[in-house]
């Protein structure tokens, strides 16, 4: 299902700049190990936070391979395409800013050629103007005016998805076969004739009832798949109803 | 950005199914708030964690208006397509599996005529095979293998993203409304207790035959304009069998 290729997905580094709290920077790791992405690098974490989080049951190896860096600048140095995430929020930006379906297919389509690097800033304030000064473009997931800021390991799992998720995945055709024709007017026979012997059907008028009934079944879609089962299910209740 | 109309977006309700941990709660209304989803269930939650969600200092609007349910049929009585997410780890599905790209788009078509209820089950054993009886269809991440498993509070913030991601509005078909699914739930029970009186129903395991009638009916497509006549189908066929 993951459709960027192993050594693209290689290309990309998630970088966590000053995150303050465990829970979090154990949750940014879950989503990059969900989504196939191994390097993440950390800017100035809450040492606490780091090392709580690293020790943490069930840490995983993209956790304890985790670099760590005094600065942006060293966190990015080897990367040839810096994008820093924002809510946007009451800033001027001086970079182009991108919602988050068209950088993602911006990103993917230079995967294959460069080393990136995507930034997510702290919990409560985002990123600096002096963070956002190392990136060549800015990325923004679309939520709502209200309620734009997004939890940090939400925000790294959203854009993640967004990297792997794309068009090339097949699509699942779902559709069931339906039964045929002849399968349903048997369920509609053995159903009309349930109601015969239980009295539902006035005996004045049965071929208005069974035309009813003839509509109403076909209003339902029944799987071919499942055509055997709806025999069996009235031929016990009119064996039960004394018509075998 | 958000290119549902926020009528559609109150069409959807998000239900936690025996949630156990107070952050996960916390985070998956934050994720609704960015989005704009608005309503939120909670199935059996772990009695504490619910109540400490709802206190925690910044506790949204979505969760304290959250409804609070027994059971899933309760919780989704009123919709008429329920949906579940499932890692689909180890285990036969019996129910059309799409992936979230896919099943995205076949939400949004029909947003504007069905209420729905999107499924997501208990953080670490997700929900059960009578949880997913109750669904139509089921929705699957498209995570690596080895890390199928997404935490609770960024699952549904994947999904609730790619719902409001795209462009173009869908295609607004002009399907028949659909039976809600309190009233799929009573053909079943109908239609389980004849064929209980019949002698279909194995004593030994009748909750599985429950199940897999559950999942049966379901299959059907049952306009909701037709409800009526099934209930008294099953009425007349009962009161034969002797079970007024």
């Amino acid at each position: 299902m993951l459709l960027l290729a192993s050594s693209e997905r290689d290309h990309l580094c998630v970088v966590l700049v000053s995150p303050r709290n465990p829970l979090n920077i154990g949750a940014a790791a879950r989503a990059m190990n969900n989504f196939g992405f191994a390097r993440l690098r950390v800017v100035n974490p809450y040492e606490l936070a780091f090392r709580e989080a690293r020790s943490a049951v069930g840490a995983s190896e993209v956790l304890r391979r985790a670099g760590e860096f005094a600065g942006v600048a060293e966190a990015v140095a080897d990367c040839q395409l810096v994008i820093g995430t924002t809510a946007a929020r009451n800033r001027q930006l001086r970079q182009p800013l991108r919602a988050l379906p068209d950088g993602a297919r911006l990103i993917r389509s230079r995967l294959g050629s460069s080393r990136m690097a995507l930034l997510f800033g702290p919990e409560k304030r985002g990123l600096s103007n002096e963070d956002l000064s190392h990136c060549h473009w800015l990325l923004r997931i679309p939520t709502c005016q209200e309620h734009g800021s997004m939890n940090l390991g939400q925000a790294v799992a959203v854009c993640l998805y967004d990297l792997v998720r794309t068009r090339g995945v097949p699509p699942r055709t779902a559709k069931m076969r339906l039964a045929s024709a002849a399968q349903v007017e048997t369920i509609t026979l053995r159903l009309f004739e349930a109601l015969r012997v239980s009295g539902y059907v006035n005996p004045q008028s049965p071929a208005s009832t069974e035309a009813k009934l003839r509509r109403l079944v076909r209003r339902l879609a029944i799987p071919a798949a499942d055509t055997d089962t709806w025999f069996g299910i009235f031929r016990q209740i009119l064996w039960k109803l004394g018509k075998p």
